[in-house]
């Protein structure tokens, strides 16, 4: 990964310098880990992406509200509860668990920013919700992030984490991050969260730019089923503590190398939500070139990646390259059949607007593998994008009926 | 019925006077009769709907073609092929079958249409069609209303069918139909055939606003998984042998009460497409009031028809009103969460922006019933919309596996 610039670190979501979390079990699932509390030790710049649901949840709020002035150094957390159409009530809560957050790590309260995920529209037990923060207070340390990565769990059957660290400035700077989300996921913020911690010098703005093109192309760029959800929200936090020269400049070579890193990582945090979708056995990976323009390539990789019949027929290893054809069709970009090209796993299946004859046996193997390769050329332009979902099983339909 | 002035009758898609059909075993499909041929006995007005599809089938060219004058008098049907994404291989196959169509039925070739549907990607078997058309033509008649029903359904477990009568300047006028469609079915005409036959004397311009109409308020409401066909297509033939005066005013009183007898037979149909959605349990209804205007209704009521974690948790009989919230939040509508209420089965769990205690017994009771009613209502206008789709099943994705 030389040339990329950065490399791959342990420590997740705590790998940079400054920054403690903590994880409890405060009884808001019927059992295990629920809540989080992370928190910079320095003031931060701070940035967030949230959904886009006109049903958004009480605490996509105030984190919004928070964050708005481009610092935050306390993120609370629990999973379980959605606090989504709660009305006013679900606000209260919301605004309760900032402050409560701002209290124990002793910062204004318009510092602390809130994430719920859950089932939707039940009042959050908030008697569990205050008894817990003091035991998370006092247990916040370097040393939690594996914890605080299980604790923002739902349908999650691993906990996702990643961090890398790049030289800026002849200082090494680390970005970690921690991400949970597996159903109910859909680009444009869809439930996910994701807390990403950096101990780089970046002014808020510069990070906030960074971060919507990391999220534009990694979280935006997943499907497990197609829904949008109430909760969505990634939150970037920087607080300085690597003491290389502040970045300020979107043009600069140091806020392109550290957008660069932050892109890996919410990509990679995204693959793992995607490889870890709802009852999925398969991982999918639609590649799609020859589009005008990135917005095109990714559009057309959104329409396969949400398309039920192409996600079933993964599940039943069938090269059915026909679906995903459909599924281009029905994209809403202009494609013209005539120029396009479908292969899965490397064989090409339709090329320049006719079916072509394939390998049965070689079709047969490609669909066996744990890991899928769709690619799809629009015949149009030189912009490419890549898109990443898994495979519909009758296990995700169980796990959704109740 | 009788404030709707027009009546149910037997007879399926050839009860209007003039029309005969026929239905084959080609050998298409591994068995059973995969081919339908459709005639009018006198020349018709004729009008089309067709896929929005980009990749759509080689025979809705054909199809858009002939039809535009407004005239066609043969209508030819195979299942068990899509003649999709099959090039221009695929276009000669499609004019093959409308010469075939036409020399068959002593017609000129511009006045046969074309629809098929099945497996995507697959060169159609030509020498199979080609033996079949004359074994269609000798089998011609008005009693295979049934038969034609059956040879055009793929997944289908059960042919759809609907008839009425009215009575238009002193003559009845009767108006027949038969469709297919359990999977693949988006709204924007997603693969869904339907087939429309009246005896009523109309303008082709008149009967295609009509049957644009129609379409909207039914084929366009329903959902069984949210994917556009490459071949969905409506047809409706009109051969004025019932004698009336002529419908040319699209705001006549004939035209409306044709209009609604011809909307009422494709909401019929659109419904039993909804109700045999490829392995559901349950049938759902979604009504969406208080909208600003019937498309913004229309929108909100397809968002939660499509939503898999609401299709699911209906499939588990789980009272989970929070996944219709997210789903109205996600549908694109600038809904006020603090306006919405939302009811399942009559029983509302969401109301002016707040959940509300509900009978936690009479709401598990009526999540185990066949048919689940889900009102939302957006508290802005009074515009309202209806749309259907069914549960999401483990047998869904099963089927749709291979």
């Amino acid at each position: 990964m030389a040339e990329t610039g950065f490399r791959p670190i342990d420590g997740g979501l705590l790998a940079p310098e400054g920054f403690v979390a903590s994880a409890t079990a405060a009884g808001i699932k019927p059992e295990g880990l629920d809540m989080m509390l992370l928190h910079s030790q320095a003031p931060t710049s701070a940035a967030a992406t949230i959904t886009t649901n006109r049903f958004r949840a009480a605490p996509t709020y105030v984190t919004e509200r928070n964050v708005a002035d481009g610092a935050a150094r306390t993120v609370i957390v629990n999973s379980g509860n959605a606090n989504a159409a709660t009305g006013p009530q679900g606000m209260v809560a919301a605004e309760r668990m900032a402050e409560l957050a701002a209290e124990a790590t002793g910062v204004p309260a318009a510092e602390a920013l809130v994430c719920s995920t859950g089932r939707i529209g039940i009042h959050l037990p908030m008697d569990r919700v205050e008894a817990a923060v003091p035991r998370l207070a006092e247990a916040l340390s370097p040393e939690n992030a594996h914890e605080a990565a299980r604790a923002i769990m739902t349908t999650d059957t691993v906990p996702k984490e990643c961090a890398v660290e790049l030289e800026l400035s002849g200082k090494t700077v680390r970005i970690g991050g921690a991400a949970k989300g597996a159903g109910m996921i859909l680009p444009n913020m869809a439930t996910m969260l994701c807390f990403i911690c950096t101990d780089a010098a970046i002014e808020a703005s510069a990070l906030g730019g960074a971060l919507r093109e990391a999220v534009a192309r990694s979280f935006n760029c997943i499907s497990v089923d197609g829904d949008m959800s109430t909760n969505d929200t990634v939150i970037a936090l920087a607080n300085g503590r690597a003491g290389n020269a502040t970045i300020t400049d979107p043009d600069g070579p140091d806020y392109q190398r550290f957008a660069q890193a932050l892109t890996h990582v919410a990509e990679d945090l995204a693959k793992k939500i995607a490889r870890d979708g709802e009852g999925s056995s398969k991982f999918v990976e639609i590649r799609v070139t020859g589009g005008d323009t990135w917005h095109q390539a990714r559009d057309v990789g959104r329409a396969v990646s949400r398309y039920n019949l192409v996600k079933t027929c993964i599940f039943g290893e069938d090269f059915n390259w026909g679906r995903i054809a459909a599924a281009v069709g029905a994209s809403g970009v202009p494609v013209d059949p005539a120029r396009c090209s479908i292969a899965i796993g490397g064989i090409t299946a339709f090329s320049d607007g006719q079916p072509v004859d394939y390998d049965l046996e070689a079709a047969a193997e490609v669909m066996t593998r744990d890991e899928i390769e769709i690619h799809v050329d629009l015949g149009m332009g030189d912009a490419e994008a890549v898109c990443w979902t898994c495979d519909m099983t009758p296990e995700y339909v169980k796990l959704n009926a109740h």
